[in-house]
């Protein structure tokens, strides 16, 4: 990170209306979200329907143009898809078409961290941490910035995978993979963490106090034991192992330290 | 369920294009995806902005004409949230105006249920399923059905909870809640299970399967300890303690069901 937090700019697209004390504009907690999430939702609209369309979709930042960027520096986001899908045809098609800048989409990821119970059901709620960005999405076609981003993508799944699979990709591979790239207009995030609150009539409703549980259930995601192919003949890499080792440390510590009263 | 499996039609904007193999518009699978999500992502467009903007909102399927009504009978969408934020204004203004029919969304849901890794990393995939529908939204203004559709919510984030919370809710709890109610138009889910699968040649690079693990990481969701609030005063009541263990042992076997071989 740089010596700032950069924020994206406040304006009418993303200025976070309700509750705005959980609202950010931080690049790095956005980016964060966004990049920790294994899928993200991007909706688009095209001319020829009535509703917008949310496809579920495997992506991260990253920036091409400077490879040692920071999570919290301006990022581009890179989306993984079939080439002939709907989404990168209409890309293509806006981007060579009426609009050179791409398709306007808005990317979503959310992570639940827990459910917080109170006495009232109105007062309960999740601990969570979602992010929204909105974008211009267009193909990515220089073959440099495409395999940069393939690399990226994979190595977000499991990190240090990219160089422990066949490479190089084949023709074949390469030409039935699209990347979209999405180039941010802006985003912003809400975040919630917390232990139950309730109103004053209720923490003074002894009968309630004495009969209903209050608290935080605290949710994460859980990596079990790998579960080898039929086909496998190698023992489980260390790259594997410390991944699911600090993936389940650190979303369980997350949604600990998210149950903790503020 | 009924006597038949129902499915949502097959039309232009919910066909399921790429890898139709994996593609289901069986109302019971997907309401079952929705159902099954803490999070909902909602799509919307805004005549004032450029980009649709995707939102998290916590909802559920039921019918309140026939709340007896199975998962995989036609069944609405209700969702939960403030009663003056944005989607609520524009659902309201666009049922009370130009499109009596209501706001035109989009919903998706998707599960992660493991990772699954190839010897190249184009044949690497997810084990997942997730949902999309699309409807028109309008606001409930009529109090009994908002009455079962918070009830509805509630007991879909804890089952059981509604009744053992306060209630009735007060008068300015009911006034702030507003309800989104999503008549479904159509909608499609896309499942993906398996072990990994890679091409002939990489199956035949001797070097490569003795270098590269493969295999599936199963991916779940898992509920810690219950945390209790600092002004609890009771158990864990069985309720909860019950629904913490289904919820972890469903999770977990879902994934490790994905991951078997097929």
């Amino acid at each position: 990170m740089g010596r700032y937090d950069l924020e994206y700019p406040k304006e009418a697209t993303n200025t976070v209306k309700r509750l705005n004390e959980r609202g950010t504009y931080s690049l790095e907690t956005i980016h964060r979200i966004i990049n920790s999430s294994q899928i993200l939702h991007i909706s688009f609209t095209s001319p020829s329907q009535p509703f917008p369309v949310i496809l579920p979709m495997i992506g991260q930042m990253g920036s091409f143009d400077r490879p040692s960027a920071d999570t919290g520096d301006p990022l581009d986001l890179y989306l993984h898809g079939y080439v002939s899908s709907r989404i990168m045809n209409l890309s293509r098609a806006q981007s060579d078409g009426e609009d050179p800048q791409g398709m306007p989409v808005c990317v979503a990821a959310s992570h639940v961290d827990g459910l917080v119970l109170a006495i009232s059901s109105f007062s309960h709620s999740y601990n969570y941490r979602s992010a929204v960005l909105f974008g211009h999405a267009t193909l990515v076609t220089d073959e440099e910035e495409k395999m940069y981003a393939m690399e990226l993508i994979t190595d977000s799944v499991v990190p240090d995978r990219w160089r422990h699979t066949r490479l190089p990709p084949t023709k074949a591979e390469l030409q039935s993979t699209g990347i979209l790239k999405v180039r941010i207009a802006s985003g912003s995030a809400k975040i919630h963490v917390g232990q139950a609150h309730d109103d004053k009539h209720d923490m003074e409703n002894e009968a309630m106090r004495d009969s209903v549980w209050t608290g935080v259930l605290p949710i994460h995601q859980t990596m079990g034991e790998p579960l080898a192919s039929p086909y496998n003949r190698v023992d489980v890499p260390g790259y594997i192992s410390q991944f699911a080792q600090d993936f389940n440390g650190d979303n369980q510590q997350q949604a600990l330290d998210a149950a903790k009263d503020q």
